[in-house]
């Protein structure tokens, strides 16, 4: 199954993605849940198979696309975790990298994404997200996985002249974050570790690389991040980027007003975006 | 006027201290705002000025100390701020170093502590915590101060071993950021930059500095920050620590069981707290 979040005449609702169209979850559920994040917070994702097969209740184009968790309480990203990557930026330390992106720096699949006015560097980043589907911590990599909900694509705009090692300032920009298009259910994946993940800039491919070269895995990564702080249903961990990335090429290659930014994963969608630039914030 | 965040009788409350106790804000407003987050999103503390005459409700032995701000949506560490600090660590670039810390890593005033079980040197800083009062985005150096609901003391515990150059590892860890013990509001600070800072471990003074020695000053910070992420009612901004931190001891100095933390700031009180240690997370 694939869950998407969504807008509809001004309201926020979560629904099954098919060939067909949307099936209204939150409808079904009386609007108990207006956000796949509360559904997640009370009930599993496979709970939902039961009705997977009701009839369509809007077409894929006319819902505005949310972000697959539109608030969530944490976001965790990992830096330098595919070699290419840690060649180009010549990271040495052999800990996983990490930092936070707050929830308001995000947007949908199909939403502009802002060039901040203020970055002279603004930078594509194709990634692969995992949503986490319960709460846990010091979670053991064997069982890492059963705290997985699912899996979709990201796109972490990052503002390279401010980014430093500490990554803050860099990532949090409003609408810089894409995330999209939908979660795709754990059950759908089963090795998260052989995807085909490309980024393309006005369909160029950019970037190219497969998830099996992540350098920490997904289950070491929940594991290591659940040490020192408890995840809980919605929290999103972004895995890193391949190489190709803008600033390291020659000559640099940045993001601008009217681009179009994507990024496909195996089984997971293609994630698209278009930039514009502005001093929002 | 102090302002605390409280528990009593297991219910949450904001109250003003005075000498004589607390009056409980909470319950003069029919308890609408069951924290000082809660009150700063709809209300400005100016405003408790009229019932700052009351009597006070609890005796200030009776009530359990929260985390000044128990929930912000987003606190804010700003690292390598006083020269010392910066000579301490060998820190090089002139750019703010940034961090997060997310909500579920603070406890208040007189609780304990937890040193992380997987830490080996678990360390303190002493800092200047910035309370946001009212949103904003894209502020001036000038108008920066008239955001800010008020001050108070924080001790920023550290896990120096997972913490790296991207310190998310290291910093947010349950318990570890200890925030308190009340709001003093901004009114009561004429200056910011011209308070004595120390901090004292079972007593000792191991850090002492003066705010005016900070590099990255607080009008500055709130611009920076406010150009990249917008803030808003009850964020947090941690201004950082002066030198004499445990790690660049000879020997090293580091928080053990048992141990008594404590953060003066002249105006802000002196936030008081122990150390247990555990695998808690």
């Amino acid at each position: 199954m694939k869950i998407v979040n969504f807008s509809i005449s001004g309201k926020n609702k979560f629904g099954i993605v098919k060939e067909a169209g949307i099936i209204d979850v939150s409808a079904i559920y009386g609007n108990r849940y207006p956000s796949l994040k509360a559904f997640l917070e009370h009930e599993d994702v496979s709970s939902l198979r039961k009705i997977a097969s009701a009839a369509a209740d809007y077409a894929i184009n006319e819902v505005e696309f949310l972000p697959v968790i539109d608030n969530p309480t944490k976001i965790i990203c990992v830096g330098m975790n595919y070699s290419e990557k840690r060649v180009e930026f010549n990271e040495q330390n052999p800990e996983p990298t990490l930092f936070v992106r707050f929830a308001d720096s995000q947007t949908g699949h199909l939403s502009y994404v802002n060039k901040p006015a203020e970055s002279r560097e603004f930078d594509y980043e194709g990634e692969l997200a995992v949503i986490i589907g319960k709460k846990c911590s010091h979670v053991s990599e064997q069982d890492a996985l059963s705290h997985v909900a699912g899996y979709s694509c990201y796109m972490d705009g990052s503002a390279r002249d401010w980014q430093h090692t500490w990554y803050t300032a860099g990532k949090n920009w409003p609408r810089t974050g894409a995330f999209g298009p939908y979660l795709t259910c754990r059950d759908e994946i089963p090795d998260p570790h052989n995807l085909q993940i490309r980024t393309f800039l006005n369909s160029r491919e950019v970037q190219c690389d497969n998830t099996k070269n992540m350098i920490h895995k997904i289950p070491y990564l929940i594991s290591y991040i659940s040490t020192f702080t408890p995840l809980s249903a919605g929290d999103v961990i972004i895995t890193g980027s391949p190489g190709g990335v803008g600033k390291k090429r020659t000559p640099p290659l940045f993001l601008k007003e009217g681009d179009c930014i994507e990024v496909e994963i195996e089984g997971l969608g293609r994630l698209s975006n278009h930039i514009k630039e502005s001093f929002a914030a």
